[in-house]
């Protein structure tokens, strides 16, 4: 049976960046806590991308655009949108996508690839 | 295109409690907020439900225990499992569940079975 996560608690479990923890999974989507720090890949994905900005400041940029995130913010990167996410300074963000998605997406053979992991 | 939303400043649009805004969609999801305070009634879904607290306190009451959750906690109610959540005092939910899902499951015919609505 599940069990209520909080995600403060599982953030403070790691410290890698731009290595997502699945922490929860909702039919079959899979719900990711992550710490961004740097510059992630452009890429793009099969589906589209929720980002909830939990702490800090996130910038995603896409090809036309940077949209600026603070802590409260969520945005929906939509299918097949190229986009790079980017942090300042660490930020910790909740990510939702269906079970099986790339972290990089369609930049799949990126060294910032991650293998799904749950914590 | 889509644009970032605040979770707070959505919030502060409206009081109704237990009336549940779409404030964004990812693949066929809803994304939603909603204010709660008192009782909700027992229900459950032919899916997952997925429960995050921004702000306050939520219980969610099972048949066979009762789960708490407080701020930056998340819950997935699973798919079937009778619930009925419940707040003392005011709290504000982040829900994600397929669109078209009636916030009061297989109790639609109750008078807090709110239609979905955009904000």
């Amino acid at each position: 049976m599940n069990e209520p996560v909080n995600l403060a608690q599982k953030l403070a479990l790691f410290e890698e960046r731009f290595s997502p923890r699945i922490v929860a999974t909702m039919n079959d989507y899979k719900i990711e806590v992550v710490k961004v720090e740097g510059e992630f890949v452009w890429h793009s994905h099969q589906t589209d991308d929720f980002f909830l900005v939990l702490e800090g400041e996130l910038e995603i940029e896409l090809r036309d655009r940077t949209v600026q995130l603070r802590k409260g913010d969520l945005f929906v990167v939509p299918c097949g949108v190229e986009h790079r996410p980017r942090a300042t300074e660490e930020a910790h963000i909740l990510l939702i996508e269906p079970q099986g998605t790339p972290n990089t997406g369609d930049a799949a053979d990126s060294k910032l690839t991650a293998a799904e992991r749950t914590i």
